[in-house]
């Protein structure tokens, strides 16, 4: 029997990705967004449009919101779901510190009402979009999974995918029947080879790569860099890029883990990082060899709350999911640089940015 | 002008008689409470009832959750809310452990639909009931309100404390209006002296002062003292004990100054304590002396995440709200005595324990 798997936020980068990954192995997946964080022009979301194309799959599309109790009972009582990949969430970094009570609205009360569906509908496996950021500043180098979290997270963002790993630890420890993996992501970049979907930030990037990319295609005038006299090979932040691709890849590794004949039980959070670390100036390297254009940059002031160095120890995923990276920065701003190509306004059929 | 007050949670513990001495210091109150954790057998509940005899004003009562954005908004637009004290909240440590899901439903998104509903509405001045748990295993003593918070709270419902003291830390740093004093509580113990109002746990009581009160009365056979062999004056656990009506005091004082003309901005969090612990021992000793009852009790194993010692500093209360507790262990056993025997069975015409 095919097993059904429901992707929250399955419109988004990480999400549709995965969406396409769960597809190519064979997996039936129903999406739920609320296409906050998604380009729709017609019935399903363009992302999701493309996925089906390329991968000659369809994808059940809802667009609800994770507050709609109604909406999720009804997706549930149709369905008999394997597994939840739980993405969907606010994302912006800056922005949670402007609206923080949107932050706590969307990712925490929203996954307790996943959970609360899930409870009730006895689906307890569920893969979770965590993030590095839960480890605050590092301690030591590389980050482990034993690393301690939520001290010193310094902006909401960080604090809800706290929240949300604390509120599941508690759950899984009251409640003996869930299997729980929350995936601690480093920095995604990249996008699928075809260059047919990609990352699509609404408005000015927040992240490096889109915001180098849209400088290279001569979108945005200059990068800027937010410090350059960081204890770091070049005085630039290092931070642990990963391809989006593989971290798709780490999904379905996690999502085979949990319905495989020895699963795991409980919470685990496992990292998927590289495990090795590149600097500002080497990302606008690297990106200049995959474009060949020569990029403008500007190093102004640290950005508060940025951390010089982070990168991460990947030996848990590898050993519990058979999982490492295997794509390098070169290839992650190839692909970076063909999806923007391809798509200079993102999904858009036209720039609205 | 008589300036308003909601009050959530007002016909619990805390709440009835932070209410009552609200309506003796001249304040208009409406009490918003879902009775989960309070009797009512009649129209308000029988703690509001008894507190509007005794004060001979009045207290308008709506009985709804949190949750429930209608209610809240209709309670707002008919209202001008010079400030919300809210106590409203699940508060059994051993229960949230067994329902974790429950408690981060009710108290963090609980507390999120009242932010939102106070936002909406311009009400920004926000006095909140917190906890000395949010301080987890004492790092040194006495606690100071610098001491780390969230590290090693070993139960949800302590970290639900900890978590909307997060979601206010980042609320009152994004908008420069909000007010808010988090008063962390240390153990609210004690009745009205009157009487007529007291602490009206359901089922068998979680705290030590209730259980206590019923093996006086013989509703219990005998009291378990869970180790004795910490590192304190006798081998049992100290903690600062703090009179009711003390605690209801702290909080008329915390809005006396958010209200006056000097407030305070921003988030303001504030030991409520003594400054002094008792042992377990010496309570059995001060409620056997106010009782005149000899008290059986039985030394059984340590409870998990049960600390040795916590005890407040409780200095910044005094310098920024004016207060200091009054009245001694002696005091809380007295008042706690005189509200068993006249109600052996709390707020129910009879015992449904």
């Amino acid at each position: 029997m095919v097993a059904e798997v429901l992707v929250t936020g399955g419109a988004g980068f990480v999400g549709s990705h995965t969406v396409l990954v769960l597809l190519q192995n064979g997996f039936k997946v129903v999406v739920l967004d609320n296409l906050v964080n998604a380009v729709s022009e017609g019935p399903k979301p363009e992302a999701l449009v493309r996925v089906e194309k390329l991968t000659k799959k369809s994808v059940e599309f809802h667009e609800a919101d994770l507050s709609d109790s109604k909406a999720l009972d009804d997706i549930f009582s149709s369905h008999n779901f394997e597994c939840v990949i739980h993405f969907a969430a606010l994302k912006a970094v800056g922005e949670s510190c402007q609206l923080p009570l949107a932050y706590y609205r969307n990712n925490v009360a929203g996954t307790l009402s996943l959970l609360e569906a899930m409870k009730k509908h006895k689906v307890h496996r569920l893969v979770f979009s965590s993030s590095a950021t839960v480890y605050g500043d590092p301690q030591y180098l590389p980050l482990d999974e034993t690393h301690p979290t939520g001290q010193g997270c310094t902006n909401p963002y960080g604090r809800t995918k706290f929240f949300i790993e604390e509120m599941l630890v508690d759950l899984c420890k009251a409640e003996q029947q869930w299997q729980v993996v929350s995936l601690r992501y480093f920095n995604p970049v990249g996008a699928h080879p075809s260059g047919q979907i990609g990352e699509d930030p609404l408005g000015i990037p927040n992240n490096l790569m889109p915001y180098v990319s849209q400088v290279a295609i001569g979108k945005r005038s200059e990068l800027q860099i937010f410090g350059d006299d960081y204890d770091t090979v070049d005085g630039t932040g290092v931070r642990d890029y990963i391809h989006i691709m593989d971290l798709a890849d780490g999904h379905v590794s996690a999502l085979e883990r949990l319905l495989g004949s020895d699963p795991l039980q409980g919470f685990n959070a496992i990292n998927l990082g590289t495990g090795k670390g590149n600097s500002v100036l080497e990302v606008v390297a690297a990106f200049e060899k995959a474009s060949n254009k020569k990029l403008k940059y500007k190093i102004v002031a640290r950005r508060a709350g940025d951390v010089a160095t982070s990168f991460a120890d990947p030996k848990l995923a590898k050993e519990l999911l058979g999982w490492t990276a295997k794509k390098d920065i070169l290839d992650m701003c190839k692909d970076a640089w063909n999806w923007q190509v391809q798509n200079p306004n993102g999904f858009r059929s036209s720039d609205k940015n």
